[in-house]
């Protein structure tokens, strides 16, 4: 149970994604090793802007701990959190992201100040290929 | 039917807020002059930092008009968004953003590049005493 562990299954929920014609995201919530909670994207789905991977998993996480603050959870996401999610992961006091692949258009670390708490930790890079690659396939196959 | 009108119902929602000890913050959607949704901050009561008003105001827009986009659209929210509801709101591609009291310490427009939509339409200040007043009640009764 490492970090590429909990990013395989990131992974999983991504290729969910994938496969029903979304922008592969997929998330993870781990809190003392265990997940509690998974997510993918459902923009297209529901019709809804904030239906992102990482916002759905962090409102599942706080429901399944009954408390508004993930401190001591982290979340593992295959792409790097867009400033709205990047916002949300500051209020909720996230103890460390570990995402993937850098969004070079839309990523939050484009923004300054940082959005995040300032004792978040942040790991990037995670099977990045893998995780860059779903994503590649995906807009290949939207050309 | 002016930007007083519309905000009037956005304080409306956020008294609702204070009543039920949120912090105050409310947010309705105006599309073709007709309020589409409503919605106050329900953080507390949801134990979830994502639901804040404008949060649920957008999904609630997008789910009335079956589109993902809400071009076309007002947002009228009694507070400056938060930089994760901006980041929603430049996702949704609302044509304006309408908004009574800054907010100096967690508003988006210290963030920089700006989130929102090139083409969003942003108008400050509308009934910013009211609007700012009830927030100073509420944040006078918890010291």
């Amino acid at each position: 149970m490492n970090d590429d562990y909990f990013m395989k299954m990131a992974l999983k929920e991504a290729e969910k994604a994938f496969q029903s014609d979304e922008v592969p995201v997929g998330a993870v919530v781990v809190f003392q090793d265990r997940i509690i909670a998974r997510a993918h994207n459902l923009s297209e789905r529901l019709n809804d802007v904030t239906a992102h991977a990482e916002m759905q998993a962090i409102t599942s996480a706080m429901n399944m701990l009954g408390a508004k603050y993930l401190s001591g959870c982290t979340i593992y996401v295959t792409v790097e959190p867009c400033i709205m999610c990047a916002g949300a992961l500051g209020w909720s006091q996230i103890s460390r992201i570990v995402y993937g692949a850098s969004d070079e258009k839309r990523g939050y670390s484009l923004f300054s100040p940082s959005p995040l708490h300032p004792k978040t930790e942040v790991t990037r890079g995670i099977m990045e290929k893998e995780c860059s690659q779903l994503m590649s396939s995906f807009f290949k196959g939207k050309r």
